[in-house]
C-alpha cells in the first residue's frame, strides 16, 4: 500500500487551472497565468472572481453584467432571514454565517452547481456577515446597496454610513490577494464536498466550516491576538522572548507550501504602513524579532511570515473588528471555492482516500455485551 | 513530484483505529476489531456509538449512562427550533439538516471537539429528521421521549404513534451497519474540517455536506427509486436490459474498495427477506439480472451488489421513505464521523494536499482591464 503523508503534504490531489501556489518561488499564480503582484495594483474583486470562474478577465460589459447580477443577488431569502433573526446575536459570526448560507442555499431537490449559483453565493455573504456583526454590536441590519461594489457594500452593511473610499481600497485589495490559493484545506474541503455529486451551497458550507479552524482562516484573528498582547513595538523583544521559552507558537508565522516570503504577505506588509501606521510598527518589530528567534532555533526551517499576520494589520487599518476577520476571508474565499467546484464538474470522481488501520487484529476480541 | 492519484484512490490520507474496510476480503471491521457480523445480531446502536467512541463496548452502567446522556440532549435549542420554523416546510431534509444542526450546535467561543458534544450531536439527529419529515407532510413537530431508545425514537418522532418493535429492529440493525466505513467521503471531509482545529459542529456539518451527494449518501434514495421504476421481479430483465442499452448506470451496484460482497449488503439482504417481501422479490431478481448484465459487459469488473442497493429494501420494510434514507444514513453515521474527529486530535495536522497546476505559463498573458 502507498506511503503515509500525514496531512497530505506533498500528495496531488486534483489537477486545476484556478490558482497554483508556486511555494519555491514564492509566487502566487491565479487562472490565466497571471501573477498575484501584477493583479493587486489594477484589479477589483468583481474582476478577480470573474477571473477565477470564467478563465478570462471580464470586458467592461461583462463587469457591468456581473456586478448588476451580485446586487441582485445581494438579499436574504425567507428562510435565511428567519435563521439569522432566530441565532442568539451572540454566537461566533463564524457560526451565523455556516448557518445562514446553509439556509439562504436550502434547496427543495438537489441542484447541480452552476455559475450562477456561485455568483449569488459570492455576493450574499457581506450581507450575512453585516448583519451578524450589527446585531452583535446590538444594531438593526442595514440593507444592502446596489450602487456599491461588493467592498464598499461590506462596510455599509457594517457600519450603516457611506464607507471611506480608503478603506474600501484596503478591503477591495485585501479580498483580491485572498481570493484563490490552491488546495489550501478550504478549498480542498469543498472538492471533497463536489465530488459526492453534492449541490453548491454544501460545498460551500462544507468549506466555511473549514475555514474557520485557528490553523487555516482562524489565523488572521490569532495574529491580531498576538500583536494586541504585546502591544507596541519596545515591547516585542521582551513578549517573544518570553513566549517562546514558553514553547508558545508565534502566530502568522511559517506555511506549508513557502519556502520564501509569501507574496501576498509582502504586499499586505506594505499596504500597512499607511493602513495602520501605529499597528504596522509593532508588527514590523515583531516580524523582525520573531524571525530571528525562529531562524535562531531552527536554521534548516524557511519560518517566514505568512500571508496572515500582515493581513491582520491591514484589515484593522480598514475598520474590520477582528471578531469579523475570519468572516472577511471567507467573503474572499468563496470565488475560489466555487471557482474550484465548478472545475471540478467536468471529471466527477469521489475523493475517498484509504486508511492505515492501527487497531487489534480482526475477529480476536471476545463479544461481551451488558444485559439489555 | 508525487504521482496523481484522481479521487484519492489507494492514497492513505490517515491512520485510523475507528473501522476497517478488508475490500479484499469483504470484512468491515469496527473499532476493537469487531466484525461487523458478529456486532449486528447482539448489539444495539447506542452501544455501536460507544465502541466507536470509546474503543470497547459499554458494560451496563456505562449502558445506562449513555442511554440517559443521549436522552437529555434530543431536544432542540432556541436558535435550532427557530431555526427549523423558518425553513419552507418543502425543503430538502438533508438540508434542513445541514443548517438545523449547525444552529444547534452555532457557540459564542470556539471549542474543541469532545466526547460530550459528539454523544449530544447523535442524539439529536433523529429530533430534526423527524420534524423536518412531520412538516414536510403538514403536520406539528412530536416531542422526543426519554424511555424510548435512539432507533425507536426515530419512528416515534415520524409517527407520533408507539413505534411496531420489528421496524424499530429494523431500523437499528440498519444504523448499527452504517456507523462507520473507513474514510468515506464524508468522514473524510470531517477529518479535513477537523483538521484545521475547527468546532465539532462543523466537522458535522461539513460531513453532512459532503454525505448528501448521490455518489454517497445520496445512493440509497437512488437504488429504491431504480426499483420502483423496475417495479416487479418480471419487469426486470426487460428495464435493465434496456437500461444498459441507453449506457445508464444501475443504480446499488458498484463500491470502490469492497472486491468481493459488501458483508453489509449480505447482511441487508437476508434482512430484507422478511422486512419488504414483495420489494425483496424485485429487488433480488434485479440483483440477479444487473449481476450478469454488468458481468457480461466487464467480466474484469468486481460490480458487485453494493449496501445501498439491499439497505434501500430494509429500510422500506422499516417504514422509513424515500426522501430520508440520506437523513438516516446521516443519523447512523454521526456516531462514526464524530469517532474519528476525536480520534484525529491526538496529532492533529492540516490537511492541505497539493495540485498540478493545469493553466497556462505563468505571467505571460497580457494584463488587459476594462476600463474601471
Amino acid at each position: 500500500m502507498a506511503e503515509f503523508s500525514p496531512g497530505l503534504e506533498g500528495v496531488v490531489a486534483a489537477e486545476t487551472a484556478v490558482s497554483e501556489v508556486d511555494g519555491a518561488n514564492g509566487r502566487l499564480i491565479y487562472r490565466g497565468g497571471y501573477l498575484i503582484e501584477d493583479l493587486v495594483p489594477v484589479a477589483g474583486y468583481e474582476e478577480i472572481a470573474y477571473l477565477l470562474w470564467h478563465g478570462d478577465l471580464p470586458n467592461e460589459n461583462e463587469l457591468d453584467t456581473l456586478r448588476q447580477q451580485m446586487a441582485a443577488a445581494r438579499k436574504l431569502n425567507k428562510s435565511a432571514r428567519g435563521t439569522l433573526l432566530a441565532m442568539d446575536a451572540a454566537i461566533d459570526p463564524m457560526d451565523v454565517l455556516r448557518t445562514v448560507v446553509s439556509a439562504q442555499g436550502a434547496s427543495k431537490a438537489l441542484t447541480k452547481p452552476s455559475l450562477e449559483e456561485a455568483v449569488a453565493m459570492t455576493a450574499v455573504f457581506p450581507t450575512i456577515v453585516g448583519a451578524a456583526y450589527r446585531r452583535r454590536e446590538g444594531k438593526e441590519p442595514v440593507e444592502p446597496r446596489a450602487d456599491l461594489g461588493h467592498a464598499a457594500n461590506l462596510l455599509w452593511m457594517m457600519e450603516g454610513k457611506e464607507p471611506d473610499p480608503q478603506k474600501v481600497h484596503l478591503v477591495d485589495s485585501y479580498l483580491v490577494l485572498l481570493a484563490d490559493h490552491g488546495l489550501n484545506a478550504s478549498t480542498f474541503a469543498a472538492r471533497v464536498v463536489a465530488s459526492t455529486g453534492s449541490d453548491l451551497t454544501s460545498c460551500v458550507v462544507g468549506a466555511i466550516a473549514a475555514l474557520k479552524g485557528p490553523a487555516h482562516g482562524g489565523a488572521t484573528f490569532a495574529a491580531r491576538t498576538m500583536l494586541d498582547k504585546i502591544g507596541s513595538a519596545d515591547n516585542a523583544e521582551k513578549w517573544l522572548t518570553e513566549a517562546h521559552g514558553r514553547h508558545e507558537r508565534f502566530s502568522g508565522f511559517g506555511h506549508r507550501v513557502y519556502r520564501t516570503y509569501d507574496p501576498r504577505a509582502k504586499i499586505l506588509r506594505e499596504m500597512a504602513k499607511t493602513a495602520s501606521p501605529e499597528l504596522h510598527k509593532t508588527a514590523a518589530r515583531t516580524e523582525e524579532v520573531a524571525l530571528k528567534i525562529l531562524h535562531d532555533a531552527h536554521p534548516e526551517r524557511p519560518n517566514a511570515t505568512n500571508v496572515d499576520f500582515w493581513a491582520s494589520v491591514v484589515l484593522t487599518g480598514a475598520g474590520i473588528p477582528k471578531e469579523l476577520f475570519t468572516c472577511v476571508f471567507a467573503i474572499s474565499r468563496v470565488a475560489g471555492w466555487t471557482a474550484h467546484v465548478l472545475e471540478s464538474l467536468s471529471d466527477l470522481r469521489i475523493i475517498r482516500p484509504a486508511s492505515r488501520w492501527t487497531g487489534p487484529e480482526p475477529g480476536k476480541k471476545p463479544l461481551q455485551l451488558a444485559k439489555r
